[in-house]
């Protein structure tokens, strides 16, 4: 018998329906001998909808007023699953962030997880029942009602399974797992069967939409094992995972790309000690959240400073660089909301230093200007024209030979799933 | 500085325009320097619609889930309403049921209130904020979420009222008031401006829907003075309150009706001790709500018993007596579910006893049969024919002239509001 917590998004319980069938795969699990913990997302775009309310009523709605609407839609989720479970042969409860004993400090509307007192959670278990919880909701230290900002479910289910030493927590999505490239753009895209968590992160950092970073790096911090895996199907998805729990590490995990982007510049900055850091610091304390920064060669004494910022930050960002502009004694300030980034991302490129060439090499050979350029250990990202996205992701997927299959499977020693092993080389 | 409860209805929440004129109405009263409390039910028909999805899940809802279900409708007209008040120069802080330390019995869907920790909301009151509270709504004993059943937002606005020492609770609806009869069958009836607990009692126990009977009962108990007005005037409205802050009584204060009982006979009953008792105990048994109970004089040792009981209780109530039949020895069973049952209520009836020969002969001048009469000491109830309902309800209140201002008022000593006093005499 394991404990497994699943996770359900919107999309999964977007309607009575899709509910029901939810229903009936956690029954099958609990079925078959688990202890079954559920967190649930609220109803599919229910939340836009009390959103849209909120600003019926108010302008610019009080944050802990706006977390206390919000709540409402897991609330509705799950107690419907609870209902439509107890038909099918098991007992559910289900349980409000608060009741879970999710603690959280007091930011409204981005709170963050200080602690999971799960004691109502293992009584339930104990008990018999499936237990379902409130995604994306907690309690804060000064008994508000908070929520964990987007993606906060995902969250909400690795914390609950860390609290409780889950076997596996599972992540029901509406897509089969976790893929080399976005199958829209690349049509023969190849599900991944295993990521490490390094992977994932630089992947949902750099534009792969299937999980949330927040909820990867508190995988990682406390080795829950995730299995991304389609509501819709009974396929295997993809297990995120410690490194070492594979045996050999491929080079090349996937292709990412995100165009929410924007580039900023500040033109003819002196080049000299302390400038860049004046100017980030400025940035920073502004609350921009800045990505990719890129300081050219000295050339006649001044250089261009370039980074990408959210495009929801642009407006903000361009006053913080008029006003550095001045104070650091620049010629100017350029904004591009035009680009995308494309990375290419996997924990094997760490030992193969030939990765980098061979994608910028693609990229030239389909005619694709790079504008930035930044690395990490096992990323490696580029600026380009937004019009050029597409036609990067395919370039580099084709050239790493992404789609075909270079993986084989062992079996899991505890027989929940196969867990595959990653290969002994892949083309570079 | 006064401590005022205001409870709005689902109609006074129904969209976001009537929400925000609720919002300006709570914030006059926090600028005139009140301290103010509110308590509010779900938006419109939100609660019928939660209660839609939950059949579109489940035959049969647990009833635990069921009203995790229900109570995110206050969540979100709660959330709501603070967010509009922040915006008109006060704070305001909603809180749920169980944060309003609103603690019930375990009983799912018709809770009771064991008592009210009102804590936090003596601190938000301190603070200065306007406090929201979701009505209908609280915590068990067992830390689950109860619903208080029908009418159980102003439960709530009572309960908070008499924890709080609260000065007045005011009850805003969609009608003025409290009429001398419904208005929709009588134009001419008139809004009282004040009527006594023992009053509202038997006029909300015989069919007056403008308060349900366990608010009235909580407030007579506990003291609170009820206020019951528009939430679209701002015309005073009607209070409830003890017989003795009036310093005259009223014969009559109005006529109510309901149609919403049905009639069943057990015929030819042995006429011996113990038969009605017996009766009485295996339909109580049952549950079955039981309201008038008339027993006929006996004839050749036998007597029918006829009583009253809600339509939807019918087919069980009919159970029971084919059970009692065979065991008391009665030659049948007889239904009437096309019945309607009358009522005149008024305190100063006590001490007038041609009260209720003006009422039967208004009836009979009107060619109304009368076929069941119970009378307490302050009301008179007729069970007539249900087409003959609204003529009854005519020919009462134009009997006893109930559409004439009999009252004169005077000013409440704390210049809160005018209350009014009733007048010396009414004709009989």
């Amino acid at each position: 018998m394991a404990l497994i917590v699943q996770k359900y998004g919107g999309t999964s319980v977007a309607d009575a329906s899709r509910i029901l069938r939810v229903a009936d795969r956690v029954a099958a699990a609990r079925h078959a001998g688990n202890e079954v913990v559920v967190v649930v997302s609220a109803m599919g775009d229910s939340t836009d909808e009390l959103l849209a309310l909120a600003s019926r009523v108010s302008p610019d709605p009080a944050p802990r007023e706006l977390d206390m609407l919000l709540t409402a839609g897991e609330r509705i989720s799950m107690a419907l699953l609870a209902m439509a479970i107890a038909d099918r042969g098991a007992t559910a409860k289900s349980f409000t962030g608060s009741q879970a004993g999710i603690i959280t400090d007091t930011l409204h509307g981005r709170a963050k997880i200080l602690d999971v007192r799960a004691g109502r959670i293992s009584d339930a278990l104990r008990e018999g029942h499936v237990v379902i919880v409130a995604g994306f909701q907690g309690v804060s230290t000064d008994l508000d009602v908070t929520t964990l900002g987007r993606g906060g479910s995902d969250t909400t289910a690795v914390a609950l399974a860390a609290a409780l030493g889950a076997e596996v927590c599972e992540i029901y999505t509406d897509v089969d797992g976790v893929f080399t490239a976005d199958p829209r753009l690349v049509p023969d895209a190849r599900k991944l069967h295993v990521v490490s968590y390094e992977e994932m992160l630089e992947m949902a950092a750099t534009g792969a939409r299937v999980l949330m970073l927040r909820c990867v790096e508190y995988a990682r911090r406390t080795g829950v094992r995730l299995h991304v895996r389609s509501s819709f199907s009974d396929a295997p998805g993809t297990w995120v995972l410690e490194e070492d729990e594979r045996m050999e590490k491929a080079i090349i995990s996937g292709v990412s790309y995100d165009t929410s982007e924007a580039k900023v510049t500040l033109v003819e900055v002196p080049d000299r000690p302390g400038v860049a850091a004046r100017t980030m610091r400025l940035v920073a304390d502004e609350g921009i959240n800045v990505d990719m920064i890129v300081q050219n060669v000295s050339h006649h004494g001044t250089t261009d400073i370039s980074f990408t910022v959210p495009k929801s930050d642009l407006a903000r960002a361009l006053r913080v660089l008029e006003q550095v502009r001045g104070e650091v004694g620049a010629s100017g300030v350029s904004a591009d909301g035009d680009i995308a980034k494309v990375s290419l991302v996997g924990a094997g490129m760490k030992s193969s230093p030939g990765v980098s060439a061979t994608m910028f090499e693609a990229l030239a050979d389909a005619g694709i200007n790079i504008e930035m350029i930044s690395t990490s250990t096992i990323r490696i990202s580029c600026v380009v024209r937004a019009r050029d996205v597409a036609p990067a992701v395919r370039a580099i997927h084709e050239r790493f030979k992404l789609s075909q299959e270079a993986e084989y499977r062992h079996e899991h020693p505890d027989g929940t799933a196969e867990i595959p092993v990653i290969p002994r080389e892949v083309p570079t």
